[in-house]
């Protein structure tokens, strides 16, 4: 993942070629935002499950539960650099469209690491979700962890 | 994927759990549609790419190809048995909400086998898709065939 988001630029370069016109590089900038918007929609589909059956309000079921951590495991694992066109944080699109701070792009951002977080803990979730409620209860820390530190340090606050 | 469209009836009453009230059904029928869609656009998104390649109207990147058909793979391996709960086609909700006919529901609905094809395609594209153009170019009509054919059959027709 630390590979995928370093060679950013070069992809986004890449995705880019058919943009010749300002307004095809708009619609591949919204088309970008709209995929990872739906991806992050996906997280949170199974995820939601997850967490349901960690907190009790879901009964535990081994076979659904490993479903769904197998689906949050491979999701994570997806190639998402083409998702982040540099031009497409809150400061280019505004707040109405996307959440997206530009330090994801600064020199330093250590967005790839944060990636990378949520591959393991994900990956650890997979491994646990069907071995029982505690199993599953046991693995589901990190993953809302990882969530929340990419969240807090790179998405926009509500606030 | 035969056996996760065949288990649909199980995981939807093991997902539907909590809902308790109708409010709650009709929140995770919303939420059941919007992932489904929410997958769609993925799709849509990493095909564009390929498609884009294929007619040459992008550049070709073996690596960028490589990339999003290795999500395809990915996305049509992702259990998507928790997207299709009973009582989220178009009859019940209106083509408004959803394009999804009945008919994925009727006895003898072949939306698993149709589910597998594209498991099929998208994984013969990962292989191809960084072997060159026409390699890509030689892949593509499968995964083509296999949207049209589900959509086909049990996507409403626009006209």
């Amino acid at each position: 993942m630390k590979k995928t988001f370093a060679g950013l630029s070069a992809l986004v370069l890449a995705g880019a070629v058919a943009s010749t016109t300002f307004a095809q590089d708009d619609r591949a900038i919204k088309a970008a935002v709209d995929a990872r918007q739906a991806h992050m929609k996906l997280y949170a589909f199974n995820i939601g499950l997850l967490g349901g059956m960690a907190k009790g309000d879901i009964d535990y079921d081994a076979k659904t539960a490993s479903a769904a951590a197998g689906n949050l495991a491979a999701l994570a694992k997806v190639d998402q650099s083409r998702y982040w066109p540099e031009g497409s944080s809150t400061l280019e699109l505004g707040s109405d469209e996307t959440e997206a701070l530009p330090d994801i792009w600064d020199e330093g951002s250590d967005i790839g690491a944060k990636a990378m977080d949520l591959v393991e803990a994900t990956t650890a979730m997979e491994a646990a979700a069907g071995d029982g409620l505690d199993a599953l209860r046991g693995a589901i820390g990190p993953v809302g962890s990882s969530c929340g530190d990419c969240h807090k340090a790179y998405r926009q606050s509500d606030e």
